[in-house]
């Protein structure tokens, strides 16, 4: 609308800053027409009952203006003789956040090349987001479409509203109230005897293994990892110098125990990485026998086990196995955990479990890393739990996951059960498969793609990254209907190159 | 209220679960009474329509809590039949989530030692919260209550609820809506050229720093670092194996680069790090000859120049001095910023700047400490930034922490001028003072800590640890009252020396 207000008229318009307090659309107004001149430097603005009355809102509403137009330096009032324009506009400032386009910066380019001696670099990873329509079959990815998301908007408001201190330093160990709820968690569901001071709260279970690199090995270190794996992980634990990774076979009941043995009666290993519940990528769950085997071993041997129990919630078949950890009586496991399956990956919120020098160091390294965590997300996530949401989320998700895993298994069987051969899984969010001769994992992968779908060949998961007939489809983040979409044009990309 | 329902009667308590909707609160009313057995397994329900009028809800209300009740395994629908209490109740996971002291750890405790080798550990940083009215004089915090809360929270509500997949997984270097804002707001406030895809998005100045000293410093390599300085940026640039640091004099125009020129001479430093707009701890602005001279010294010998421009905006004499980087034109300098004095430490948002070479090595490292940053943070600055919301608390901001400084300045003169010599800031957020012999700092500090005001005592930052007669005295996080306040109880701590 526009009013008259002497001879100026200020002019609030409606659009983008519609979702402004009315105070702030007020103050934008009149700090334009002083910009654009309509208010000259020293002009006089209307009192602030006048304006008020001429605009139809209330006098405190076009005080506030006022008063925020005086600490961004757009006015001056000179007490008793009124409100003016200040003589010298925050200009500058302005124009400072004016679109590029109107920037001169001081020099054409970043410079390209350092100026100091520098090693060749590792590729950095390419970052592409899905073209629309793609139907990922990736593991391990939970549906985020699941979530609770009016709860945790909540979650999130209160934790910004009621806490201004949460946006000031905190506890580098990660917020009490959120190692308390998730202390209580793995005590009650893991069989884990932790307190909240046991408990390390990381960026995902990745900083976990990160810290765990740092802290456990040494240079020139031997470090077991599973001959099919995470090659993050592995990456994240063999990070110091001439650290020598030492790949054990993986079977139908997990680990080879005895491989490791082997290898370490060569030359001794400081620690062994495994995740026993479904392994990964190959989703076997670590029998009881070999478990034994593993810990005795350790005890034994008196080095470290790092068990990544990353998907622990997702089980279906029978009650989830204990994880190592609960049975650890020698201090020899290093227990990670992630919620991002079991909530959503982008929370970043993962946490270690360990003997006290091992969190102690651990704990000194992460200050280091990156000082603290997001502790407005911590605090989210504690009112879940403490609400019950997350245990309800999980609740929902496992039956959810679990009527997928079967939809997924029936329809691949029928679409490809004649080229792909592969167990039920007990639990998690994927299958690994077996491609036969007939259909080159390689050549599928690239039809598949050109089809809209995309997996994971098993060669990204091998230890010695040589070509296999195996893949990881992972079904947990697709409904039934996508699943079936999906399965379908894998079968034309397996027919297309039968047809060849 | 308590309503018939044949022979069941339903009852909604208020309470706790009043803030749950509608229809959670009659799912969990139903879900109790199944569990304390008022509502037998296999128990028939009464129709939706019935229990929506004896509750006096609408009918999808009950509808919705009897889908919630069935997924979470309560109630069996038998089509046609009816609803019934489920024959085998979800009774197992309900106990799991029972209070801790209900449960029955299966160990007494998590073991204390761990069963393998281990290094000493470094000591854990203790972390205990600010006693109740106590002043912390503390260095570089910025006052949380000065933030537009309201603006903040909308921003991340919109985050949350706009975009499900900011949940999931998403580019390791930051959020491209992030990198776009910040690199205008470089571009235009501080001269560097760059471009969304020259920053990485770090947690907070702290990870960008952990990152170079991966990527830029080699075991045994020698870095030269100021005399006075922050403790945490050492062990992250000197994290490699057997690498020394080398301590370079600061004066009143900041890093003696002849000093810095010499130490290279005896054994090449292959990078320095620097503070040059508010030196930290001393305050001291570095003056435009050295600037110079350090560059023409970096680019000759070929070394890196780590730039730390923690708290740029905070400069109230005259206008804000350009960062090297900005007149870096061989490629020696990384650039280092964060929001974590202009916006809140506790949102851990910084960014580094360098050439792509070093810019890709540290995403590539950075991937394997934490995978990806905080992506709901991101967007929520990245719509501040946009908003121009952040920019008008920096105006705010600036104006106050100038009028705090001259507050504090003028009060800490009056009140301990006899035993205190200091120069006035340019800008930043703390005085560096240095006390007169009748005054030990660290007795001062002791007996002020006794009344209630915390400050953090020279030797802190200094690198051969010595004991020191300077102090820093943080002043932007505390109002005009509180400064008095707080100098007034340093006065009574100063007496009290001086009396024994």
């Amino acid at each position: 609308m526009t009013r008259p207000v002497g001879a100026w008229r200020l002019q609030l318009r409606a659009g983008d800053a519609v979702e402004l307090p009315e105070f702030l659309r007020i103050a934008r107004a009149i700090a334009e027409d002083a910009r654009s001149g309509r208010l000259a430097p020293g002009a006089r603005l209307p009192g602030s009952r006048e304006l008020a009355d001429t605009l139809g809102v209330h006098r405190n509403t076009v005080l506030a203006a006022y008063r925020e137009l005086s600490v961004e330096g757009f006015l001056e009032t000179a007490r008793g003789r009124g409100t003016f324009i200040a003589s010298a506009l925050p200009e500058v400032k302005a124009k400072r956040w004016l679109p590029a386009s109107s920037q001169r910066p001081t020099r054409a380019r970043l410079a390209a090349r350092p100026g100091f001696d520098f090693p060749s670099t590792p590729a950095a990873i390419p970052f592409s987001p899905l073209p629309p329509r793609t139907l990922a079959l990736y593991g391990g990815l939970p549906d985020t479409r699941l979530l609770p998301h009016d709860a945790l908007a909540r979650a999130y408001r209160r934790a910004l509203r009621g806490r201004v201190d949460l946006l000031g330093y905190g506890d580098p160990q990660g917020e009490l109230r959120l190692r308390e709820a998730l202390a209580q968690m793995l005590r009650v569901t893991r069989g884990l005897s932790v307190r909240a001071d046991d408990l390390l709260i990381t960026r995902g279970s990745q900083m976990a293994l990160a810290l765990l690199g740092r802290v456990l090995i040494r240079p020139g270190d031997r470090v077991a990892v599973e001959a099919y794996g995470y090659q993050p992980a592995w990456r994240a634990l063999s990070e110091q110098q001439g650290v020598q990774r030492v790949p054990i076979a993986v079977d139908a009941e997990g680990l080879v125990v005895s491989e490791l043995a082997a290898a370490h009666a060569e030359r001794p290993v400081r620690a062994v990485y495994v995740t026993p519940h479904h392994q990964y990528p190959t989703t076997v769950t670590m029998s009881a026998a070999r478990r034994m085997e593993l810990l005795a071993l350790a005890r034994r041997e008196r080095f470290a086990v790092i068990e990544d129990d990353y998907d622990h919630e997702f089980h279906y078949d029978g009650r989830p196995v204990l994880p190592l950890a609960s049975a650890d009586d020698g201090g020899n496991v290093a227990y990670v955990g992630t919620l991002s399956k079991s909530v959503a990956p982008g929370l970043r919120v993962g946490y270690l479990v360990a003997p006290e020098p091992v969190r102690k160091a651990a704990l000194a390294a992460r200050f280091d890393l990156d000082r603290q965590g997001d502790r407005v997300s911590e605090h989210a996530l504690a009112e879940l739990i403490e609400d019950g949401e997350l245990q309800r989320h999980l609740w929902r998700t496992r039956r959810v996951y679990h009527a997928r895993r079967d939809h997924f298994v029936r329809a691949l069987r029928e679409q490809l059960g004649h080229q792909l051969t592969f167990e039920t899984p007990q639990g998690g969010m994927a299958l690994w498969v077996r491609a036969a001769r007939s259909l080159p994992i390689g050549a599928w992968h690239a039809e598949a793609a050109r089809r809209g779908v995309l997996f994971q060949p098993g060669q990204l998961f091998r230890y010695d990254g040589r070509e296999t007939q195996y893949a990881r489809l992972g079904y947990a983040a697709l409904d039934e209907g996508e699943q079936s979409t999906a399965i379908a044009r894998l079968g034309e990309a397996a027919a297309a190159l039968a047809g060849r």
